[in-house]
């Protein structure tokens, strides 16, 4: 019944048919409500010392705790950022700066070329500063293969950062897998040193320089930016494997303004914000009380209905992919079926204009994409997820359509209806 | 009439005697409601290319062009942070940064040694990087001679960093002074370039070499933190004569999460949050519309209220000094009585123990701070910025009172008869 309700809460606040719930989502109106207090009577400072501020205060440690819970994760792990953007930059620039002030020279990192352009950016900021990058291809359905990044390790590499879920194409990659492969070779092999250094030769425990060697041998460390998996994928940090992960509030139903960052215990990285000691030192500036408060429930939110909605979603997914495929015989579907975001439909059709399409649709009442709305719009409008998917002539004819909770068979049906008027 | 009842809604909010307003505001009620709609109907992307994007666009626009507006400067000299603190780091380390790119050997930064942490951490991580600064003293008022500036100015300045009015004490620093004294520095010497150019052998229009020395010769910047005096001061960035400048929301009564950079036109510095496009390339990040649109609807009420508010602050304010004074006849005022905030009383009580009588206070049901909420808590607690005017024996000893719009004669009195009990 609640959840009946707040399917009907959330929908109506779009007018439109919005099918474009990977850009981002409706606040929730559970989360707005247990949140909204903290613009009004808690509004303190969680940093005072009086009892309003040590209850603000307790309030965002709460917070934390939940969403340590949400990841199994410890509560000195999670570290709250303005965005994912902003925690992958710190992730990745922290990372390397360290790995920098430690002396590793020209530290590599591996990363896929279809991450968000908040992960390519900073790679090309890297790559302007001293470090290098390796960008790995995808496989025809939009999944990297393991042994590319194997392929790619090296002694320099301080990090591999691989998306959890594609943004554009929904494609979901094998997590688990790079992340026993990076063990194996932190295991069988010295790291971020440049020399292969035997690790039975650097213990753990030893000072001074075999100690300096234990610390860089912790490179490679692994980062996925889990931004559009948190609802439908398993978000177990320990069972991923990964010791730095990234998510954002602004596509779970709860306000933009709020990031996160999973910073495995025990790493070190360089802050990217500095400033008051806040979030343990490592990212300044007093925090968003009302985005960490709404982020913490949108989370309790998704662990509840995670199961019985990425089912629902993945069956409007299946039946929209269905009858896309049989009223536009030339269609074809970017990315694997399979291994793929239960609410992401994105599909190539030839020589459509697909920016003019979405303009056409939007007049129609339906809200969709072409390509990420995370790109400088003018920048040109051609997808480089999909011409990575070894299909350039569809970059600028896919449509994107990503469900959510407010979506229904109904809508579904009316934008077959007017796709295919079109 | 719109003003009363706004007084008396935000009042209600907080149940005790707040007088911590320098540390956060509560949100006006005003500006929530203009604000909330965007987690509501309106949550959709700016980045989006339907209608419903484009009306939040546009929103941003406007919200932009007001805060443009506020200080008398262009819309794209404005670019939304997360915080002030996010801000003061994006311009000090854009501009160290930008310089190191163009070959400036050891950068310099000027600045004072009472900013705020967001501005003295990044100065250390300045000198960490193979920056330089020099931290110039303040007088025994709290006040910073611009002499010492001038003094403290050498080839290879990039920035001078000075708060407008401090977060502790309240003083107003002669920004005007320091502008003018920078121009005329930048008039009479080569800038930048590690050696002296006179300005006309380095025609701006030059390219190559000249050219580069001419970019380079920009500096030195200025920037001003303004955090604390957006409410009470002058803010008109061209009658400042500032190249940057500092806002934060939380403190003029919109959501904490929401700070601003003024970047004067023309100027490049290097981004500190890479992604897609946003803030005209120089913050990644989707924007926080809900925020960006209360800080625009915030400054308006400021703009109102200011002349007003400004005089009936400054009115209890100096009725709760000379009380005090009256009362406690070896307290002494901590700061500049004339060029100070209009809500900031900061005394010295002598052989006090400041936190502990802020925690006497709270069960009184009042809420002020000893030093600032800005700084890491498990830190001493003692306040630099007392030590800083020669005081330093009044650094544990000192209470700060902010007021605010909520603030009354009575709880003043209030105020006064519980210190005297105590």
């Amino acid at each position: 019944m609640v959840k009946n309700h707040t399917l009907k809460s959330i929908h109506r606040n779009s007018k439109t048919v919005y099918l474009d719930y990977a850009s981002t989502t409706p606040v929730d109106e559970r989360v707005l409500k247990v949140a909204l207090p903290f613009l009004k009577q808690n509004f303190h400072n969680p940093s005072s010392l009086y009892k309003e501020g040590v209850v603000v205060k307790k309030r965002v440690d709460e917070a934390r705790k939940t969403c340590a819970d949400f990841l199994k994760a410890h509560h000195n792990e999670i570290f709250f950022t303005a965005s994912g953007t902003e925690a992958n930059n710190l992730i990745i620039l922290g990372v390397f700066r360290k790995a920098l002030s430690e002396g590793v020279k020209k530290p590599h990192i591996i990363t896929t070329v279809i991450e968000h352009p908040s992960v390519l950016e900073v790679c090309a900021y890297v790559e302007r500063s001293g470090g290098e990058v390796t960008y790995v291809p995808v496989m025809d359905n939009g999944i990297v293969d393991p042994r590319e990044i194997k392929k790619a390790l090296k002694p320099s590499t301080v990090l591999i950062s691989v998306m959890y879920a594609n943004n554009e194409i929904g494609t979901i990659q094998p997590i688990r897998d790079i992340a026993k492969l990076v063990r194996h070779y932190k295991k069988v092999s010295g790291r971020g040193t440049g020399e292969q250094v035997p690790s039975e030769t650097v213990p753990a425990t030893t000072t001074g320089r075999g100690g300096k060697l234990a610390r860089q041998s912790h490179y490679p460390y692994f980062h996925t930016d889990a931004s559009q998996a948190v609802q439908y994928c398993e978000m177990n940090a320990l069972l991923l494997g990964v010791d730095f992960l990234t998510m954002d509030s602004s596509k779970i139903y709860a306000p933009k303004g709020t990031g996160l960052a999973y910073v495995k215990r025990g790493i070190k990285i360089e802050s990217l914000v500095f400033g008051g000691g806040q979030e343990n030192g490592l990212r300044a500036g007093t925090e968003n009380v009302f985005g960490i408060i709404a982020l913490a429930e949108a989370l309790k939110i998704v662990e509840k209905m995670r199961e019985k909605e990425g089912k629902r979603q993945a069956v409007l997914r299946d039946y929209l992919f269905s009858k896309i495929l049989k009223d536009f015989p030339l269609a074809t579907v970017n990315g694997d079926l399979k291994n793929r975001l239960p609410n992401n439909v994105n599909v190539c059709f030839p020589n459509l204009d697909a920016e003019y399409t979405v303009f056409q649709l939007d007049a129609h009442g339906i809200a969709c994409s072409s390509v990420t709305s995370c790109k400088n719009l003018s920048e040109d409008s051609s997808s480089y997820v999909v011409e990575a998917i070894g299909k350039p002539e569809c970059a600028k004819s896919s449509l994107r359509f990503t469900l959510g909770r407010g979506t229904t068979k109904d809508e579904i049906n009316y934008l077959l209806k007017t796709l295919k008027n079109l």
